[in-house]
């Protein structure tokens, strides 16, 4: 077994594409649960509830309730979900870099297997 | 839209549990198909001419054909493919060390709402 993949079933849970979005959008600090609605494109709400929900789980996420009326719920990364998110970043970093490269890389490939 | 979702599709497309295999499998050089396979555990031999044929599609792998009998057919990472997995190495090893953080932050959890 490759060590890369002894790990997967992590790293596919924490990095999957909803958990991704969410920890961005909380990494400046305590975030709503509708803002969270409003920043994350296409998000259904139960999809965001049950993503927050997985993401506290794993230690992730902090959720505090403030008593108000109605309560205020807001959700924190932790230390450890700080830590990923910037491991993260590279990879978008990358991303957003080498987008162009491989939308070339496509063309090329399927201008070659078309001929 | 957060800027770690407008490249959300590459992501997954990279980062996806097999594509990510197969990259940690061939960061130390060229490798064969039969390699691959063997390297990979639970990766089917359908699954993975087609992540591959994606990868080489995506410009991350190189796909060599050497002309003997019967032929040799190796795979290695692009120099784009290289960084990505300097990226996703800071992934894995994160989930390496919080692995247990993680159990235990599940256990905790369960704990608590079962309670």
């Amino acid at each position: 077994m490759h060590p890369g993949c002894t790990v997967q079933e992590l790293v596919d849970r924490v990095a999957g594409k909803w958990s991704v979005c969410i920890m961005v959008a909380a990494a400046d600090g305590p975030i709503r649960f509708t803002e969270l609605e409003r920043a994350i494109t296409g998000i259904s709400r139960r999809m965001l509830t049950l993503t927050l929900r997985n993401l506290e789980r794993d230690g992730m996420l902090v959720r505090t309730v403030y008593p108000t009326v109605p309560p205020r719920v807001e959700y924190s990364l932790t230390p450890m979900a700080a830590e990923l998110h910037a491991a993260l970043l590279a990879i978008t970093t990358w991303a957003e870099r080498h987008r162009a490269d491989v939308a070339q890389a496509r063309e090329h490939y399927d201008a070659r297997t078309t001929a």
